[in-house]
């Protein structure tokens, strides 16, 4: 479905016990872990049951239809959402799936990393974007078991740096404000990747939302792949201190392609 | 570079001279072909004159510039492409290779639908986009040296339908108004690649602007790959006829990806 959360998606399924998959599985996400959920128990056989904003676009509810996950709408609120999804475990006896504090949904993201390291095993570093915790969690547990002498890098927007100042302080940090068009990357850390992210992560690098939207068009213009703001992040953080990664090899992990094409930056 | 014009420009390269190979190329194209053209060229160590009209957008020149090719602007009327291009044939000696009219370009062209069919040998069709010839051309020959039982059928806008109708009459016929957001099917067959294509194309499909526009938007919005309208035609073809081609196995050629942001048509 165009994007990485497929993979944490996917593993979290598999690891059910039979009767739990019969059951099915539930999140609310407005984004692309309500697609890749959707999918992923499509594939299974697993019904899932999506809980998502009424705000959100038509093109991610069509999405999420599209792979046969049935929508609960309700007000846009962390409050309204998860009180609908208990309502629905309740209902259905489901399984709750966190898009990002989850182990198994974690160790699921890892293999991007797995795989890329399985490619080009000399890698000095792996750049990918920190949102929830749970991709950049899964790339350096793949980075630290699979690569040699190899290093984990965050990018994060400088205007909702949160895990950036979570490594300073050593606790989680929370966002005030998140004006950035990286929306994939609003999100906090939780209790189950921050641990992981504080002993096998290098650094984070921020970076501007302007440098976003250069890097963003760079890929589009040259890559000629769709990918969303969050997306670019990483690579914008490679550019922003091209100098230092000179001559280094770096794998950059660029996932995410949802972008509502009736309202892009360029 | 993005596009299939990439593997005939290069064979037209390789299949020249090293005298010739040092004193140059040279081409008048305001698309893909002027990137495909430098950029084989830069790979090769050969100098490439690109003749390109003044009112050519910004984007395209600078593409062209990254790939190291020597931009010769003119007024954008075919006359004064020709006049400039023939001016730096003379003052350099170097070799005028045509973006589609060349039996060189044509056969590095149809390596895509080789490479297709060596991945998967039962196609039952290729689908190819139909504009200056070169690439449907390519594709028919290979289609008819390398498939088993494969036809080649083409997309062409129904807005500029030359090569439909120069299957019909079997002579080439041009198009009097070209009102197609498919901006690189607007050229005409040559007298190198129209005869292969009688010959060995099974037939072209027409398709209107709303089903490219519809199939483009598809493309980018589930495929996540950046293509110009162009690249969409072919596979509009497909959706078109949809009920005839079901359960046939079909291979579709989608390239170029030559697109202006600031200027989609979502």
């Amino acid at each position: 479905m165009g994007a990485f959360k497929m993979r944490g998606a996917t593993n979290a399924i598999l690891n059910l016990s039979e009767e739990k998959k019969a059951r099915g599985v539930v999140t609310h996400s407005s984004g692309n872990f309500a697609q890749a959920l959707s999918l992923a128990a499509k594939s299974l056989d697993v019904p899932a049951y999506i809980v998502m904003p009424d705000t959100a676009p038509e093109v991610k509810k069509a999405a999420v239809r599209t792979y046969e996950g049935k929508i609960t709408e309700c007000p846009s609120t962390l409050k309204d959402r998860e009180e609908t999804a208990n309502k629905i475990l309740k209902d259905t006896g489901a399984t709750f799936v966190h898009p990002s504090n989850d182990l198994d949904v974690i160790l699921g993201q890892g293999t991007a990393a797995m795989e890329l390291l399985e490619d080009y095993p000399d890698l000095d570093y792996i750049f990918c974007p920190v949102g929830g915790g749970g991709l950049i969690a899964g790339t350096a547990l793949a980075v630290k078991h699979f690569g040699t002498n190899c290093k984990c890098i965050g990018g994060e927007p400088l205007e909702a740096d949160d895990a950036w100042r979570s490594l300073k302080s050593g606790k989680i940090e929370t966002n005030e404000t998140v004006n950035t068009i990286a929306d994939g990357l609003k999100t906090q850390l939780g209790d189950q990747n921050f641990p992981i992210i504080l002993e096998n992560v290098e650094e984070i690098i921020r970076v501007s939302e302007e440098e976003i939207k250069s890097t963003l068009r760079l890929i589009w213009e040259r890559m000629k792949i769709i990918v969303e703001p969050s997306s670019a992040v990483p690579l914008a953080a490679v550019i922003k201190e091209k100098e230092r990664f000179k001559n280094k090899k770096i794998g950059v992990i660029i996932s995410g392609g949802n972008v509502d094409l009736n309202q892009l930056p360029f």
